[in-house]
């Protein structure tokens, strides 16, 4: 590892294809040349986009692959493909060693799938989860898990992915020791399911960890910037995650239909724009970009399929950041600071 | 019933006390001259309001109550003293038949749990619900349910509350066959949990029943209108619900803060008031005020605690309409035509 993370690009995933993901690699190498790069997919078209690209064509190495993981194709179908695909040859490099990380705007199932079949689950972790970044009112972005790896999740999984999300907000936001809350319908100790009260038990006792944890924390108080790391289900952190983009979209859509209602309110849209260009900036998902799975034997960063480069950039810098700060070890090391025997599988230790 | 619908008012529930509910039940009564109060609390600070009404304190009877519930009293402590309480006669007043239905802006769980052990579930429902009106893009607004009344929801009760919550969209928004869908994290039929799967498999072969069963939805479609009525466990529902207010409030917060950003998008934010008015009138919960408990015998409604005047009388409104439109007996009806053995009770039928 060291540094000069080496990412393997999916360079089909998404819905614009190579285009993207070779301008957001040279917008990434931009920012940082010791980035090294191995791109996976039609040869023709990734060597047609690298052209405009020449600096980062000298540091990537082109695989070609014969197929693509369609967007609609399912996760157990998916991985019968793995071998010749974009998306399964750049989870293989990572397996394999040749790459640090794999970057992939396709499919998030069938990524999952693939992730989850080549690299394994990390000891002592019983299942990945999916974790992503969210916008806050405070200076910082929040982490949020799982948005959907698992539909369900018991006590322990709960536990681990506490630790593994105060871990990747430790390298990603750069916080020593990040406020963890399990997201309920309540506060007190009493609401919730069994689940979450014994997870929330555990984690109360867990002081030798790098992380705070701050009990439960409700959907309405997720966006105030008062905690770091925000722990779920995959069902429940999907609804949330979804809802919120939801009603981000319900309410800036009301406003521009507000502020073209009248020609006085056009005029008062018009002139402070520069406001609502900030609002805009805020909200852009393209500057939240790159969901991570955590818990397996390799780094794997789904960005999102509509991403723009600066947005594909972004989710380069997560995969290279976490093999910078070594987010694997780092969870490891947790996991063995963790003081019960919630974390280790029962075969595990 | 019919056409003189009698509500229980507990004139001390809420975050301001009589004031703001006699005023309400006054607005309330402007509209509709029909309506008749039973108002319980303390009887001279009802008298004292009531002075400045006196149109409506001749359709007002006064029942004095010691005690009020604290917001912050646990359920089990508050059932204990209902007795006593302002909410818990109100309940009670429903109970005997001396009112149709009772209306509280007081502890949600401490009512809930009241309204449970006095009223009982209907026969064939296993356990009520609570529903509430969500803002869309859309022409109507949204049934919600369940959010928050049960923890977790099995196969029985998802489809229960799809019945129930198309019965109360019929009445509400006034649809003929309004669209019904359970919320998940996916749309294909493969996604969410056995429970969802189950009740889907159950609501499409229920086409006798006044609604249109279209599947599943996802958290960011909610508000886009597409749907009439969504249907979840109580635990994803608050999860949706809360997230959703916090969303919308961290998105105006950010609104608000890029407008004062600098003077000139200050006079820009002057200039289009009367739009960003609209949007505060579109999404002020005092529109959408009343949170209804379904499923049990006799109707009762939660009140936001910090409503408004005019979100009272939103309120008193809903729980007028259910009297009205006889929701109770439309439920009782669908229940009826239900295709299979998933709604009644194995000692019901």
């Amino acid at each position: 590892m060291g540094s000069s993370p080496r990412i393997a690009l999916d360079a089909m995933g998404g819905d614009v294809g190579p285009a993207v993901l070779v301008a957001g690699a040279a917008l990434a190498f931009q920012r940082r040349d010791d980035l090294r790069f191995l791109l996976f997919g039609d040869e023709g078209a990734i060597r047609a986009e690298l052209a405009a690209h020449p600096e980062l064509a000298s540091v990537c190495e082109v695989v070609h692959c014969d197929d693509v993981i369609a967007g609609t194709e399912k996760p157990s179908q998916a991985i019968r493909r793995a071998k010749t695909t974009s998306m399964g040859q750049a989870v293989a490099a990572v397996k394999d060693g040749r790459a640090d990380a794999a970057v992939s705007g396709g499919n998030t199932g069938a990524l999952m799938a693939m992730a989850k079949l080549a690299l394994r689950t990390l000891p002592g972790i019983d299942r990945p989860a999916l974790a992503a970044l969210l916008p806050t009112l405070g200076d910082n972005d929040i982490v949020m898990l799982d948005l959907g790896a698992n539909t369900e999740a018991d006590t322990r999984n709960l536990i681990q992915f506490a630790v593994m999300g105060a871990a990747y907000a430790r390298v990603i936001l750069e916080l020593e020791r990040p406020r963890v809350q399990l997201l309920n319908i309540g506060t007190e100790e009493l609401k919730g399911t069994d689940e979450l009260k014994d997870a929330a038990t555990a984690l109360r006792a867990a002081t030798a960890l790098p992380m705070q944890f701050d009990g439960f924390v409700e959907g309405d108080k997720i966006a105030r910037g008062d905690v770091d790391v925000v722990v779920t289900d995959g069902f429940s952190g999907n609804i949330a995650l979804k809802t919120a983009e939801g009603t981000a979209r319900f309410v800036t859509d009301l406003l521009k239909r507000a502020f073209t209602s009248s020609v006085r309110s056009k005029i008062g849209f018009l002139i402070s724009r520069p406001a609502t260009e900030l609002l805009k900036h805020h909200l852009d998902p393209n500057n939240h970009n790159g969901a991570v799975f955590l818990g397996l034997n390799g780094l794997v960063v789904k960005s999102h399929g509509n991403a723009t480069a600066k947005g594909v950039a972004n989710a380069i810098r997560v995969a290279a950041r976490m093999v910078r700060e070594e987010l694997t070890r780092k969870i490891m090391d947790d996991l063995d600071r963790f003081p019960s025997d919630h974390i280790r599988g029962s075969g595990a230790k």
